[in-house]
C-alpha cells in the first residue's frame, strides 16, 4: 500500500508525539521537526506509510539518543495483558465459539496503538474488550481461519503491539502453540513488539520466536531477514497482525490472513470499509 | 502569539483540508503537500500562526486558479446565520441580561470555524448555540465589556469568520450600530469574513465597513492598512473575535477585548484555559 497524502499529517503528529515521549524540548522538538518536514517534502509516496515512519523514529532515537522512547508506555500495556490473560482465558472457555471468541479479543488487542491517532490509552481497554466480543468482524467469517489453521502444520503469527500480543497469545494457544511461529520486529519502534515484550507478555517459552530483522513498524519484506523470508515463504498460513502489518504487506506474493481495526480513513479506503471496522480479511495475491 | 510545533500538524492538515475543498486532486494535493511542507521546514515560527497560514492559502489560490475556495462552505454558514437572526433576537430581547446574551451568542459564533479541526459543522450550530447561553463564560464578566462600550464613543469590532458575523450583528446593535466601525479581511482566506460576507449576513447599510487590507486569517498589524491602523489605534474599545484575531494581537500595543472559544492545545496554554473554554479576556500591553 502506498502512502496516501492523508498520512502526511499524521505523520508529522506521529513525530511530535514521539518527539514529547523522548522527552524533547521545544528547541529540539523544532528542530526535529523542521528535518521530518523538509524530508517529508522529498520522501517517496509510493513506499507503505511504515517505511516512512521508520525513517522518523530513527531520526528521533539517533537525537535523543534514546533506542527505545516508548519502553514506559509498552511496559504498562505488557502487564495490563498479563493481568488480564485469565479472565480472557475464562471468557474463551465458556464462549460458544471458542476460536471466534479468541479471534475477536486478538483484534481487540489491536486497538492497542500508539503510533495512530486512533490508537487507545490504558483506561479504554475493557471498554473495547466488551464491544469487540459482540460486534461485528468485517470481512471473512472466523470459521475460514478456524479451518484453515486446523489444516496447516505451520502458522506464521505477525505481531503488532506490545501489550497486543499478551492478547494474541490466547489465538496461538487455541491454534496450538507447536505449530505456531511468532514474528516480532527486531529491534524498537513506536510501540511495536519485540522479543523483549513477547518475554514481559509472558508468552509460552516452547512458543517459537523470530524477528524480523528490521526496525521498520510493519513487515517490509525488501529489509527482512532471510530466517524470517524463509518462515514467510514456507508458512502453510500466515497471520498478520494491525495496520503497519497491512500497509507493508496488501501487495505481497502470498496469501495472508489479516486481523486487525481499521483506525483511519487512508487504510480504511485502502480495505474498502470504515474508519473503527474490526476485520478479519484473507487477501491472496 | 509565536508558532508552537504544536501548530505544525494542523497546518499541514489544513493544507490537504484546503486543497481538497479547491477540488485539487491527489496527484496536485500532492505536489503542493511536498512544498508546503518544504516551506514549514524553513518558516519562521516567530511569526505567529495566521502569517503561516496566509502563505499556505496563497498558494492554494494560485495553485487552483481559485481565488476564494471556500466561497460555498461560507455561502451556507451566512444563510444560517440569516436564518437564526430573529429567533436570536427575540432570545436576547428576553434574556434578564440581554448584553450578556449577545457576548454568548457572539462567541457561540466563533465555534464555525473552518480553518482548525475544533471547528464545527453547520448541523451542530444549534446545540453550540444553546450550550453557549448558559456555559460559563472564562476570563472577565461580560459587565465589564458592556461598561466599557457604554462609555466609548468608538468601538472597532474585528471581525472573524462568514456566518459568525451573522451572530457579530446581534452584539453590534447592541452596542449600538452608529458607534461601531467592523473590520474584515482585505480579501477572501479561509472562511474569514470579508465585505461580501457582511453583505450575504444582512450587516445594517448604516454600519461602518473596513477591511484589514490583507489575506492574512488574523491581524498582522505589520501588513495591515493605514486606514485600518488609524481606527485601531483610535477607538475607544477594541474587540477582536476568535483565535486567529487572538495569535496576531496577543503581542499589540493596546488593550483589546477578546471573545472566543478555545479551540486548540496551543491557544488554549497561551490563554491559560482549557481546549473547548469560551472566553471573555481583556489584555492590557
Amino acid at each position: 500500500m502506498e502512502t496516501s497524502v492523508d498520512c502526511i499529517p499524521c505523520l508529522v503528529h506521529q513525530t511530535l508525539d514521539a518527539a514529547r515521549r523522548a522527552g524533547l524540548d521545544d528547541a529540539r522538538c523544532e528542530t526535529l521537526l523542521r528535518d521530518i518536514l523538509t524530508r517529508l517534502g522529498q520522501e517517496d509516496f509510493r513506499q507503505p506509510p511504515p517505511a516512512i515512519a521508520r525513517m522518523i523514529h530513527r531520526r528521533i532515537r539517533r537525537l535523543t539518543n534514546d533506542p527505545d522512547p516508548y519502553r514506559e508506555a509498552k511496559a504498562r500495556f505488557n502487564t495490563l495483558a498479563v493481568k488480564l490473560y485469565d479472565e480472557l482465558k475464562v471468557r474463551i472457555e465458556k464462549a460458544d465459539d471458542p476460536f471466534d471468541a479468541a479471534v475477536r479479543i486478538a483484534i481487540a488487542g489491536n486497538i492497542i496503538d500508539l503510533g495512530v491517532k486512533g490508537g487507545i490509552g490504558q483506561a479504554d481497554v475493557h471498554r473495547v474488550l466488551e464491544e469487540t466480543l459482540t460486534c461485528p468482524i468485517h470481512g471473512e467469517p472466523t470459521s475460514l481461519l478456524r479451518q484453515a489453521v486446523e489444516e496447516a502444520d505451520d502458522v506464521l503469527y505477525i505481531a503488532d503491539n506490545a501489550g497486543e500480543i499478551g492478547f494474541d497469545r490466547l489465538l496461538i494457544e487455541i491454534i496450538g502453540i507447536d505449530k505456531v511461529t511468532l514474528a516480532v520486529r527486531g529491534s524498537p519502534v513506536i510501540n511495536d513488539a519485540t522479543r523483549e515484550d513477547a518475554k514481559a507478555c509472558a508468552l509460552p517459552e516452547t512458543l517459537r520466536i523470530i524477528d524480523n530483522g528490521t526496525d521498520v513498524p510493519g513487515t517490509l519484506l525488501r529489509d527482512c531477514s532471510p530466517l524470517f523470508l524463509d518462515h514467510f515463504s514456507a508458512a502453510d498460513v500466515v497471520i498478520a497482525k494491525g495496520q503497519g502489518n497491512y500497509e507493508t504487506l496488501s501487495d505481497s506474493p502470498r496469501s495472508i490472513f489479516h486481523l486487525l481495526r481499521a483506525k483511519c480513513p487512508a487504510i480504511a479506503a485502502d480495505l474498502d470499509c470504515r474508519v473503527g471496522d474490526n476485520l478479519l480479511r484473507f487477501r491472496q495475491p
